[in-house]
C-alpha cells in the first residue's frame, strides 16, 4: 500500500460535488442561526489534554487523539464543541453577554474505529443559550432547529419532545434490586426499535420484574402526561412559529439523561430513516462541571453528515445545487481577448463563468463544459465577432442561439 | 497556572465580534471565486506523516506535528494545503476535471514559537488551477485575486507581478564564487525593506563583488523589461477587468523562487504597512515533485490573518458588519405570547431578532441591547398590547416610536 495517495481510515476528501452541498447545508443552517440571534465561536482545534480528558467518561477517553508536542506539552484535539466552549465561558466571563448564544461549525475528532457512517473526523453542528434557565430559552432553541431545517429544504419536519423529569416520575415506581432507574430507561429506549413485546420481554427476563408488571410500566411510560414547564415551552415554541402537528410529545424520550436536567427533543424527518437528525435539551448542571462556572444551557446538537445524507436522500440538492453557470470557451487566439472581456461583463453582473484555461479544440471544451455538469457554453469566434454577437449553446438541448452582449446577460439572469 | 481555563499558546479563540469579521471575509472572497468558477475542496485535518515530511525542507519537517495514533500510525496535521491537494489529484485523477480549478479555506497548523502575528494554527485560503499552462490560467488568477479583494472592500489594490525568468535573466551575469543566483536572490529581496544603497553594501561586502557591480546589478533588475509571456498575462488581465494602474511590473520581485517556475506576483494593500496579503504564481513542476504526476499548475495563497488585519485597519467593517438588528424585549408574562408573535413574523422577513431569553426588569434588558451592541429594542407592554401597537427603542437616540405591525417592518427593513 502506498499511503502517498491514500487518505487515513476514517477520514475524507469532500470533493466539490459533496463539498458544495456541505456547505449549502452550513450556509442554511446559518442564516436561520443568525436570524434568531446566534453569533459564530471558533476555538482552536488544539487544547491542552487535561481539559478534554476524564470530562467524557472513561471509556470515551480512549477515542480523544492526544500527543505530546515537542515542548512536551499534552496536547488534545477536539472532542466536541461543549467542553471548549465550558472553557471559553469561563476564560472570558467578563466580556461575554450575559445570555450568550453562539453557533458552532467545527470538525471534531474520535480515534475510534471506523464503521460505517462513523468516522474519526466530522463536523458538528451546535446552537446553545446559555444563562437563561426560562422556558423562552428552550422555545428558542426548539424553533430555531425547526426552522433550520425547514431553510434547507425540508417539508416535513417532527419535533419530538420530552422531559426528564417525566421519564423519572414514570419510572420510579418500577425500579427494583436488579434494575436502577438508568438500567430501565436503557431498555426503555429501544421502544421505538424493537417495538413494545420486546421492550416487555427484556424487562421480565433481565430487569426484574413480571411481564405484566413490564406492560405497566410501557404503559405508564407511554401514557405520561406533559409537566406543566414542558406544556409552556411548547406554547411558546408555537408562538414562535413552529406548527402544533410538527410538535410531538414523547414521554419515553430518553436521550443522553446522563447530563440532560429539562427538556429534551430530538428531530426526525419522515422518509429517512438513519435516525434522528437533530437532538438536544436542558442541561443546567454540565457547564459548571466541566468549566467551574455555575451556568444554566439550554441547546442542540445538529447531526451535519446525516442532514446532508438526509437532503441528498429527500433529493432536495438537485434544484438548489450552485453550479457555474457558463463555460466560456477560448476559440482561437485572435478572439480571446473578446472573450475574456465578454467573462468580465458577466461577472459584473453576478454571473458565474469558468473561463477554459487555454486554447483548443472546440469539440474538447464542449465535452469539457458536458463532463462538469456546466449547462452553458459560450462560443465567440471571427464570425460573431462580425456580426457583434456571441453564440450561447445550451448543453442540455443542443440548441444554440447568438446574442448581443446585452440579450446575453438577459438571458443568463433568468435561466 | 490553570491549564483548565487557557489555550495553548499559539491558539486562539474566536470570540464572536472577531469571529464574524473573520466569516465576512470569507464570505467576500469565496463569492468572488464560485464566480470565477472555482469550487471548494476540504481534505481531512490529519494525514499519514510520510505525506507530509520531507516534502517542505528539513527545516519545516520540525514545524510539521507528528504523533502516533493507538494503532500505531504516523500521523501529522495539515501544513498546509498544497501537499494535500497535490495527493487529491494523484489519487482521484480519473474524476477530476482536467482543468480542476478548486479554492480551499482551511486552518493549517505549525509547530513552531509562537511570535507576534506568528500562529501555532491559522487558515490558508488558496486558489489554483491545474492542467493549464496557458497565460490565460495565469490571468484568470490574478483577476480572481484582485476582485477577491475588491469585493471584501479593498479600494486600492495593488498586484505586483514578475516572472521568474527575467530575475533569473538579469541576476545570471553577477553570479560568482561567493553566490550563486539564489545567495544574490536573497540580497536583492531586500531592496524594499532596507533600500537600495543598503543593498548595494551587503552585495560589495558579502557577495563578491565590488561596489560598482552591485551598483549595476541593482541597475539591471531594476530596469528590466518585461518578457513577452508576462506581457501577454498582464494584458489578459486587463481584458478580465483588473485596471491598468493596479498591475505593477516589478522585476526584483523574488518570492518562494524555489519552486515557482513563472509568473509570480504579490497583492499590497496601499497604507496597510505590514507586508503582502497574498502571493503566488506559476509551478509547473511541484505537483509531480510532491505527487508524482505531471500537472502544471498557476494559484494565489491569501494570508487571510492579514486580509481581516487589513480590512480592519481600513475601517472595511463599519459599514458591513452584520448584527442582530432587534432585541425583542419580554415585558412580563401576559405580554411574552404577543413578543414572541412580533419576533416570528419579523424572523419570517429576514429580521435578525435575538429574544431576550427570561423575564427581567426593562432596563435591564435595554442595557443587555446596549451592551451588546444592538441597534433596536422592541417593547410590547399592556399598554401597547391595548393599543394594537408596538414600541421600537432606538438605543443611539433614545428615541421611541409607536408603530403597528405593518409599520414596524416596513421601517426595519429601510434601517
Amino acid at each position: 500500500m502506498n499511503n502517498k495517495t491514500q487518505t487515513v481510515k476514517g477520514f475524507r476528501d469532500f470533493l466539490p460535488s459533496e463539498k458544495k452541498r456541505r456547505d449549502f447545508v452550513a450556509k442554511k443552517v446559518i442564516e436561520t442561526f443568525e436570524l434568531f440571534g446566534f453569533e459564530p465561536l471558533e476555538t482552536p482545534t488544539l487544547e491542552y489534554a487535561n481539559l478534554l480528558l476524564g470530562k467524557y467518561g472513561k471509556e470515551a477517553d480512549k477515542l480523544v487523539y492526544t500527543f505530546k508536542d515537542r515542548g512536551d506539552r499534552e496536547l488534545a484535539l477536539r472532542y466536541d464543541q461543549t467542553v471548549p466552549t465550558a472553557r471559553v465561558l469561563a476564560q472570558y466571563q467578563q466580556i461575554l453577554p450575559k445570555y450568550f448564544r453562539r453557533y458552532q461549525i467545527q470538525n471534531v475528532f474520535r480515534a475510534d474505529k471506523p464503521q460505517k457512517g462513523r468516522f474519526r473526523e466530522f463536523t458538528q453542528c451546535d446552537i446553545d443559550i446559555f444563562g437563561s434557565n426560562s422556558p423562552i430559552a428552550d422555545a428558542e432553541i426548539l424553533a430555531a432547529s425547526y426552522f433550520a431545517f425547514k431553510n434547507v429544504g425540508f417539508s416535513e419536519i417532527e419535533l419530538y419532545i420530552n422531559d426528564r423529569s417525566i421519564l423519572f416520575n414514570s419510572l420510579k415506581p418500577f425500579v427494583n434490586d436488579k434494575a436502577d432507574i438508568f438500567s430501565l430507561i436503557q431498555t426503555v429506549d429501544k421502544l421505538d426499535k424493537i417495538g413494545r413485546s420486546a421492550v416487555a420481554t427484556e424487562l421480565s427476563e433481565k430487569k426484574g420484574m413480571d411481564y405484566d408488571t413490564a406492560d405497566k410500566l410501557i404503559m405508564s411510560i407511554s401514557t405520561a402526561l406533559k409537566s406543566k414547564k414542558l406544556s409552556e415551552i411548547i406554547e411558546l415554541t408555537k408562538n414562535l412559529g413552529v406548527p402544533d402537528l410538527a410538535i410531538k410529545f414523547k414521554p419515553y424520550l430518553a436521550r443522553g439523561l446522563d447530563y440532560y436536567t429539562g427538556m429534551i427533543f430530538e428531530v426526525m424527518i419522515p422518509g429517512y430513516g438513519a435516525g434522528s437528525c437533530a437532538g438536544g435539551g436542558r442541561y443546567d448542571k454540565l457547564i459548571e462541571q466541566l468549566g467551574g462556572i455555575n451556568i444554566p444551557a439550554v441547546g442542540v446538537a445538529f447531526g451535519f453528515d446525516r442532514m446532508v445524507e438526509a437532503a441528498e436522500f429527500l433529493k432536495l440538492f438537485q434544484k438548489n445545487e450552485v453550479k457555474t453557470k457558463v463555460l466560456m470557451s477560448i476559440f482561437d487566439l485572435s478572439t480571446r481577448t473578446k472573450s475574456l472581456e465578454i467573462a468580465k461583463f458577466l461577472r459584473e453582473n453576478k454571473i458565474t463563468v469558468e473561463v477554459f484555461p487555454t486554447e483548443d479544440k472546440l469539440d474538447k471544451q464542449l465535452k469539457y463544459a458536458d463532463k462538469k455538469g456546466i449547462p452553458y457554453v459560450i462560443i465567440i469566434g471571427p464570425d460573431e465577432i462580425k456580426k457583434s454577437v456571441v453564440k450561447l449553446k445550451n448543453m442540455k438541448t443542443g440548441d444554440q442561439q447568438e446574442l448581443t452582449q446585452t440579450k446575453l446577460l438577459e438571458k443568463l439572469v433568468t435561466l
